[in-house]
């Protein structure tokens, strides 16, 4: 058998998709297997084989639904909006699109961003603690130059700040940084990696060990995110009164807090989890896939607190997430699928240059994660979460 | 505008295909946006529309590449094998092969599982404590009869044991199961219902406040799952010689150490990371596309651990994947470019009735995580993870 | 200036008394300072040099005030206690004493132990995954055998269980013990090292790195001691009537519980805190001094929960405690001051071989912690922390 | 039998002395006990009673030892101290001393505070969040105003910063203080009570729910304390040369190594630890009984990081510790046998008015730590411990 390498060669004249086709016969062979499915994707074989899959032999296909309309109240999102989901999981569109009534006829959703900045911790070794003390201090006297040098690598970068931590020889400079629109890992770890090269390196003479140090800390679910922050951290909530709750959740305020505290609270703190929510990560799985995330960063953005109150007897909600971390230009969200899901909610491409399309978006997936969080809690309070699944999950008649 | 039920009611008669059409016609004039990307999917509408997604107006395309071959050393995967990876992260699919690689040439991955069982928690109210007791008394008693009606429900399904956990009023019952090769969580949902209410409830009088207390538990990151398990619980090993790191991953195990023990175990450590990883996350969010995993258990799969030591010049690498939770059959993996990749390792649809398509796909994931890690700490320890990201990420020359 | 150890070897032929003078004299001559106070200790010199503390120049007095009677309900601790409470922090005992009275007046508090057991962890390393399998399956099988050594050791020991925790070539194998009346870590460290030395180490040739592999984890706060338990795992609760909650409390039962709420399960979980209380180790500390427990066990028992819910009007609390760890033999048990409080408590010294004094302690010190989490949480719904802080804490009337 | 109240009543005219010998006597009859031990303090009664414990009957006696010399290389903490050391386990004294021996023949640790300040968060609650918004927006922009009405509270009390978590309408505001040479709890807490009765509430209308809603987070352990810090966060580092490891510590470094990374680094992993060292809460606690502290504080001061390093066959040691909570003024160290190990040290009382004295207990509790950890991991690494907790805990000759 040929090797695929010397096979690669002899193809290097042949377009992107003879390319792509070419690979995916070759894998055929060696596997046995038919793959047609998975051949002839809709997007740009040209791009998506050089910036966002190597090896390319085709696409998956994950089906998409949509819920809504959900009316939101946010700095950036206002209006009623239909939200795309992709998801394999019957039942979830359902029931996120059950939430979006709730709030919808409550009245809307009020949601804003608290803070956002995305991180990147390169670590760096010194001899000992007073050379990483003098080196931190030497960091904090050279922000403005560092600054300065980061945001000339893209126009779009704007430093805000450089936090260390240490112990003893490790010193992890954890950058955060604006991206406007991106959701900019790529951005700044480049930008990090060339003023690391071109001065901080040469003017300390500290060794740079990796660009990242897991300080930042990316697509591992770290309590350091939940209190700190990264990427987007959101708050959302409202409330819905009595009778939407019983006309669209076909429960009461009471059985409601009874699951919700004993689950939410009282079980994720016996569970030692980071997120004290019913489902986040399911409805930002389903957004994040729609409109081209990156998936892994599903795992922040499952990191978030879902409050719930009774008032009267009516229902106060609020969501808080700590870490979503989006963009709307670059990486996934070029491809055309995602693009068009972008289009759905009015944040394809970039916005202004202060990033005004990723943050609507953020705030959009906030209510909609909102959404998802009073329905299932009210599901389970009205028993009905296992009907739901055996009859949706399983194809059969509700 | 006529409503969407009116228009929903209207579409009554026609076809699945027929209906999708119409929704994302509706959807294109409420958004004013037009979407011909997503439209036309390749999977079995009616499947799809009723099976795993509602309201579906179409399909999202992720770019489908792959890495290999793997040498796999498992009790269930055994051979080479290419790793379908779904992705919009440019460089992901090229260090994942060149972990691949390197694993290769040092004579393939060792992998087991160590344990398995996926789980539910019901919640449970009592008076008080003393109800609490006897209940947790009750329960354990009469496992054996709890386990025969279960098993009645499905004959995939395998009680393990109920673990109770208990504060107060509160009690959770954490069933786990063997679900043979299905992922299980609709399943098990559907049995602890039909036994609660059927049995449990009956018999003993407590009322079941929630069928998930948030114990078991699911797509939130929790220490319980890194200490206990969830799903597959998977240990992987080799020993990679100094040739080959040299080689393959250009680059020396004394640079290696430097990076991992500083950003692996005290970076994670001081993040208060419950993974403590690289990038696990990356390599399952990217198979669990391709083969149809729910995404938002990409959360319980990132909370892994890999282990680094130089043994001499030559680099010993474990990784231990606490809560995979992965199937064959069912959900995602039924429809068609899912069952494509899902075929390429030789797991499509259900295995024998122990689940040997599942346990031989986590095992393939373990080993394909293992290559990620190792390319991933190697490309950091030879400062080329920004020029990486640079070339592949953003469609420049390498 | 003559060497200490010089010194030593001059006073070899005095009384641990004499030593310890001459000790604090010597000391007192280094340090220019005269250390009258710390002179003189009540306790057996002899007995405290050797077995609890070397280097031995005195004593440090701790301010030994009680609380009671608060009326137990437990297996063991049956009737009213007084409950010894050293401490330093002024308005401590007037609060943990205002909880006695409400619990009390209550009709007492149900208590009891839902499992105990203390572990020890000691660390082997194999030479790859395939040998720590085995080795683990060696453990599993021989389980019996090593249970037998190791009650062989101390005939109050005796071996529960071991749990193999493994990653790649680390592994930890958890033994757990039964101690009886003692805290028994000293015990099972020796019984461990014993067993390892005589029989793991020489038949299966894994050597066993280190005694403690910090899986125990002892001393550190951990998810695993919350989780699983160590020590006693204890639980305990009440229904406090809405007359005893506005007279000896003074609030009412919706203020406790908009206080409870936000802080206890809200405000933990935003700290990532394991425990979720408001002050279980005051509670723990000042029984562990006066009763001679070790102090860094308060860690451990600085883990726990506190449930709070209205029920009508009335007030149900519960506390559950996963990891304390007592003896009432042994360590600082046996020394005098230590020895009388256990004696108000009717626990000094050995129970019955089961361990009944060490059970009955740890039954208190649960309703005791119950008894602080009531009364502080009600002084911050009823606004008067700070006026108790300044009114006792600095010493000016009430 | 005559109640206590009463009996307090009768006994108003006695002096502390008479009362606490009549409370002691009172508790004898009640609970059928002799308690001579107990009687005759050394401190004042009169000071104890009205500042450190209500129902006072007497004190607790602990044997106190030493360690040292000691090398101490800090800002506030130069040249060799003698450590006084509370404690009931044997073999912890002989174990300080040993790593004091290895540090000092290094040439002393350096060690420093990164940073410092006690928090106080109360609890606000809003109507929604909206108000939330805007009360951390006003409260931002009063920042001047507060602190200038809090540091009238104290001459010693400066507010550093005022940082808002928030979720809904829970609006937790962390304030952080400069205390000086006190502990400043207490005082803290008074300030923030006065700051927001008298201001707050009163401009903006927002109702404090409790003095303290956990995010401060107090005497519980927490992963906020561990990445942000409380009240003293200290650095420390050494380098032990080759010839102190064989001479001092019976190992050579490789041994070390080997039980240091699989135990604290992965070990503690494995566990959901907070703390990532060996024992940092045994010196802690045995320092904070000799000298005051209030032992609840050991449960932060079990958070730190130990990393060792071998650089050739030298050892490099560092020890982390985010939050160490001391004081030289109030509490407990006003008491005479606290006091006098305070003077040990050269610490008694306030220092200047920024606290040099309590910065100068923390480097040393910082540097005690760091030889705490240096001889257990060496004891383990050459398998004495049990060995040494045998001869020394259980009283016989080594």
């Amino acid at each position: 058998m040929k090797s695929f390498n010397k096979q690669k060669l002899e193809l290097a004249e042949q377009s992107p998709a003879e390319l792509m086709q070419a690979r995916r016969a070759h894998l055929e062979k060696l596997t046995k297997t038919s793959l047609r499915s998975i051949s002839s994707p809709s997007f740009d074989i040209s791009l998506a084989s050089t910036k966002n899959c190597e090896n390319l032999i085709g696409k998956t296909e994950i089906p998409l639904g949509f819920a809504g309309p959900l009316k939101v109240k946010g700095d950036f999102a206002k209006g009623d909006f239909y939200i795309p989901l992709s998801t394999t999981e019957g039942a979830l569109v359902a029931s996120v699109n059950r939430g979006c009534k709730a709030i919808s006829k409550a009245g809307g959703i009020y949601v804003y961003i608290e803070k956002s900045g995305i991180t990147r911790a390169p670590l760096f070794k010194t001899n000992n603690l007073r050379e990483s003390r003098q080196f931190v201090t030497w960091i904090n006297l050279h922000f403005k130059e560092i600054a300065t040098q980061i945001e000339n690598t893209d126009k779009y970068l704007k430093l805000l700040s450089i936090k260390p931590y240490l112990t003893g020889r490790n010193v992890y400079l954890n950058f955060t940084f604006n991206t406007a629109d991106a959701m900019g890992m790529n951005m700044v770890t480049i930008a990090c990696d060339r003023v690391i090269r071109d001065y901080i390196e040469k003017k300390t003479k500290v060794k740079c060990i990796a660009l990242s140090g897991n300080l930042c800390i990316d697509k591992k679910p770290a309590w350091k995110n939940k209190i700190e922050g990264r990427g987007f951290s959101l708050q959302a909530d409202l409330t819905i009164p009595k009778g939407v709750i019983k006309e669209v959740l076909k429960v009461d305020v009471s059985r409601i807090m009874d699951v919700y505290t004993r689950k939410v609270l009282v079980g994720s703190s016996l569970s030692g989890s980071i997120g004290f929510n019913a489902h986040h990560a399911n409805i930002v799985a389903a957004i994040f896939l729609a409109t081209g995330q990156d998936p892994a960063h599903i795992v922040e953005g499952s990191l978030g607190t879902t409050i719930m109150e009774a008032i009267g007897e009516n229902l106060y909600v609020s969501v808080s997430i700590p870490a979503l971390i989006v963009g709307t230009v670059g990486g996934g969200t070029q491809l055309e699928t995602q693009k068009e899901a972008l289009t759905i909610l009015g944040v394809a491409g970039g916005g202004n240059p202060s990033g005004t399309h990723a943050k609507k978006l953020a705030e959009i997936i906030a209510a909609a994660v909102a959404a998802g969080e009073i329905s299932l809690i009210s599901a389970l309070a009205s028993s009905d979460l296992a009907r739901a699944h055996k009859s949706l999950g399983r194809g059969e008649k509700i």
